[in-house]
C-alpha cells in the first residue's frame, strides 16, 4: 500500500478503507511511516473529518497496536468512567471505590494532568508510596480482588495513541472529533471494561466551552463506542467553577478523604453520585437511576466506600496513615488568604485561568516532562452565587514561595468576579445521553 | 511566536501575517520547527489555500533563506525560462544559447528529472565532462561573459524550498498552487533574473492535464511574480505527445545538436521560437513578437546559436568533440525497432506512460538518489496525425538489455494508439498570458 496515496485520498475527501487505516497505524507504530506523514494525515483528518466506519477502524487499529486485557467474568460487570478534564475534578478517586463497593468492577485507566487540567494519577501519587505503574497482572488481579484499581497508560497500552497524541499536541490537530474518539476509546477499552460512562465537562474550565460542542462530542463517543460493541452513556456536567472546594493534587486527595468521612461540597457529591448511578445501570447492578442512588448512598453512609478506598490505596502500596499523620509536614510552606475587596455575590470564576495558576504555583505541567509539586494549589470557600462580605476569605493559596503566593493572590482578583446582584447557580447536570 | 498557534490559524482558515510566515520558514530551516510541524502546516495550506499576500511572503521567505545573486547590469536584460515539465522537453538546451545570441543574459537554474519528466541537468550531463555544480562566481561570470549558463539548485539556493519540496513529495502536498508558486519562484529568482517566461505544459504527459488547471497555475505564477516586482509571461503549450523526436538524456542532447545544425521537428522548433520571442520582449531586446521571431531565426541560420551553445558547453567543462566522435560508444547497447502492427494514423501517445517507461529503461528516477543511465530512451518517427503503414517503424527503443528492450517494445503497443481515421493535430500554443 502506498503511504502518500492514502494521505492524498483523505486530503481529497475520499473515505479510507479498513485496510488503509490499519496499514497506516501499524506502519506508523513500526516506524516505517514517519511522523511528518502522520502529521499530514492528521491535518487532513482534522479538516476533512472521518465517517463512523473510519473512526471505528481507526480506534480499533489504535487499540490493537498494544496489549488488551480480557476479563473472565460476565460481560457487563466491568465499567470505567472517562472525564474530558476540568479544574478540581477529583471524581474518579471517590467514584471508583463507590461503585466497586456496590459490586461493580472498575478497571480504571487514568491520565496525568496536562495544561490547565489536573490528572487522577498525579492526585493519587500525593499519597506516600502510591504506585500507578502496576504490571498488567497486578492490575487485573486487583480489579478481581478489590473491585477497583487505577493505573496509567503504559508503553504497551495503545502505543499508537501515545505516539499520535504526542504528535497532535505539537501539530495543532488535537480538537478533532474522530481523533479524540480514537484516542479516548482505544486507551480506555485496552484496560478491559465493557461499559464506559463519560463525564463531558462543559464551561469556561473545560475543553468544551458550550453545550453544543459538548453534546456533539458526547454523541460521537457514544455512537462510536456502541459501534465497537460497548455499553456507553454520558453526562454533560458543569465546569464553570472549580469542582468541590480544592484544586491541587494533595489538597484534592484530602478533600476526597473528607468526603469519604461524610463531609462534602454539593457539586462534587451530586456529579459523583449521578455518574455512579449511570455506572450501576451500565453494570446491570441496578436497573433504575433512583435505586442506584439509594444503593450508593447506603454504601457511603455505612463506611463501605471509605474502606474500599483504603483497600485500593493499600493494594497500590499507598500509605494513608502517613498521609494523614504527616499531613502538616507534606503541606506547602505558605498559605496566603485571598480576601474579598468588596462585598456582594460571587459571580464567576475564570476557571481555565485558575487551572493555569496551579501550573504557576508548580502543581501542574506545561510539557509532559515537567516535575510537579503535589502540595500546592487552592482551597475555595465560596461557590458561584454565594454571598461574600468585604474582607471575607474567598480562598487559600497553598504555595512554596511567599512572593509567588502574593503574586498569585493578586492574579486571583482578576479571575474571581464579584457582583452586586446574585447570579443564577449554573445547572450542574446539563444533559444525560445514552 | 508560537508554532502550534500559527498552524492552528491556517487550519482555521485565518490568513497568516508576514512575520508569522517568516518565523515559520526561518525556524524550519534552522531546525527549531520540525518536519512534522511543517507537514501539518503544508496540509493546512493545501486544503485552506493562501491569499496573494501570504504567497508573496512565503516565496520571499523561502528566497531569503539562501543566497541571492544580484547582477550589476540594467534591469531587464536577465531573463530565465521555467517549464512545468514534460516528456522529451529539451527546449532549455536550445533556448538558452538562442536568446543569449541575441544579447539576452540567461542565468538558468534547472532541475533534475524526477518521476516521468526529464531534467535539463541530466540531459546536459550526457556531455562528457559537463559540470552543472558551478560555484556562484563561476555562474555569475559565465552569464556576463557568454550570456547563458545552466546550473542546478545548490545547498545555498533557497534551502527552505529544498527542504519543503522533499517533504511535500512524501506528504501528499505537492499540487498546491501557493506552494508551487513559492517553490518555483523562490528558486528561480535566487539566480538573479528580472524576467521569467513560463512554459506551462498541458496534456496527458504534463502535471496539468487540462487547460483550466494549466491556466490557473499560469495566472497565479504571473500574478505572484509581478507582485514580487518581476516581469513575467507565460505560454501554455501542448504536452500530449513526446516533444521533438527523442526521449532520454543523451538522445535529447543529440537531437538538440541536430536542431542547431538546421534539422528539427516542427513542435520543438515552434515552442522554442515562441518562448524565445517572449524572452526577447521581456528583456526589451525586441518589443514585438514578429520582430523577435525574425531576429531569432537569423541567429539560428547564421550559426550564432550553435557557437553560443558550444561556448556554454566549453565554459561548463563539457567536451562536445568527445560526444560527437564517440557517439556510437556512448550509445546504448541495443536498439530495438518498434513497428506498427496495423496501418492507419497515429492517434495518441500515453505520454505519461512513455515517461515512466524511460525510468524502466534506467534513464529516469523514482527517488532522488537513483543513478541514471544517460544513454537509454526512445526515438519516435511519428507525430500525432501522421500516417502509419503496417510494419513501419514508429520508434526505436535504446536499451542496455535485450530482454528489457523487447519487454518495453511490447508495452509501447499499449501506449501508442493507431486509428483508421486521421485525428486532429493538437494545438501547440494553447494560450499566451502576461
Amino acid at each position: 500500500m502506498n503511504t502518500v496515496e492514502i494521505i492524498a485520498r483523505k486530503r481529497d475527501g475520499i473515505s479510507l478503507s479498513k485496510s488503509e487505516i490499519e496499514f497506516f497505524v501499524n506502519s506508523y507504530v513500526k516506524g516505517s511511516i514517519k511522523d511528518y506523514q502522520m502529521a499530514s494525515l492528521l491535518m487532513a483528518i482534522y479538516l476533512n473529518g472521518m465517517n463512523d466506519d473510519e473512526t471505528v477502524w481507526l480506534t480499533e487499529a489504535m487499540l490493537d497496536s498494544g496489549e488488551k486485557i480480557v476479563f473472565p467474568k460476565p460481560d457487563d460487570i466491568y465499567v470505567d468512567k472517562h472525564s474530558t478534564g476540568g479544574v478540581g475534578d477529583k471524581v474518579s478517586l471517590i467514584l471508583a471505590p463507590l461503585v466497586a463497593s456496590c459490586g461493580v468492577r472498575v478497571p480504571m485507566l487514568s491520565g496525568r494532568g496536562l495544561g490547565h487540567t489536573g490528572g487522577t494519577l498525579d492526585k493519587l501519587e500525593s499519597i506516600p508510596g502510591f504506585r500507578t505503574n502496576l504490571a498488567w497482572d497486578e492490575f487485573k488481579n486487583g480489579v478481581e480482588q478489590i473491585g477497583c484499581v487505577v493505573i496509567g497508560q503504559t508503553e504497551n497500552i495503545a502505543p499508537a495513541d501515545r505516539l499520535m497524541y504526542a504528535l497532535r499536541d505539537v501539530t495543532a490537530t488535537v480538537e478533532s472529533i474522530p481523533l479524540i474518539c480514537g484516542s479516548i476509546l482505544s486507551k480506555k477499552f485496552a484496560a478491559g471494561p465493557r461499559g464506559l460512562v463519560f463525564d463531558i465537562k462543559c464551561g469556561n474550565g473545560a475543553f468544551m466551552k458550550d453545550i453544543d460542542s459538548a453534546k456533539n462530542l458526547a454523541e460521537n463517543l457514544i455512537r462510536i463506542g456502541k459501534l465497537m460493541g460497548k455499553n456507553v452513556r454520558a453526562l454533560i456536567t458543569d465546569m464553570n467553577q472549580p469542582m468541590g472546594s480544592t484544586v491541587g493534587n494533595l489538597l484534592e486527595v484530602l478533600e476526597c478523604i473528607e468526603f469519604l468521612n461524610g463531609s462534602w461540597q454539593e457539586d462534587l457529591y451530586n456529579v459523583t453520585m449521578e455518574l455512579g448511578a449511570e455506572m450501576l445501570m451500565l453494570a446491570g447492578v441496578k436497573s433504575g437511576h433512583d435505586q442506584g442512588l439509594e444503593l450508593l448512598k447506603s454504601k457511603l453512609e455505612d463506611g463501605s466506600v471509605l474502606r474500599k478506598f483504603q483497600e485500593m490505596v493499600e493494594y497500590q502500596n499507598g500509605d494513608l496513615s502517613r498521609l494523614l499523620e504527616t499531613e502538616k509536614v507534606l503541606r506547602s510552606r505558605y498559605i496566603v488568604q485571598h480576601k474579598a475587596k468588596q462585598g456582594g455575590y460571587l459571580r464567576a470564576y475564570c476557571t481555565y485561568e485558575i487551572g493555569r495558576l496551579v501550573i504557576e504555583l508548580g502543581g501542574g505541567r506545561i510539557t509532559k516532562e515537567d516535575v510537579i509539586d503535589h502540595s500546592v494549589g487552592f482551597k475555595f470557600f465560596k461557590k458561584i452565587a454565594d454571598e461574600v462580605s468585604t474582607g471575607e476569605i474567598i480562598a487559600e493559596i497553598h504555595a512554596q514561595d511567599k512572593g509567588l503566593a502574593n503574586d498569585i493572590d493578586e492574579k486571583l482578583y482578576r479571575n474571581i468576579e464579584i457582583s452586586e446582584d446574585r447570579p443564577a447557580i449554573p445547572e450542574l447536570i446539563k444533559e444525560r445521553l445514552d
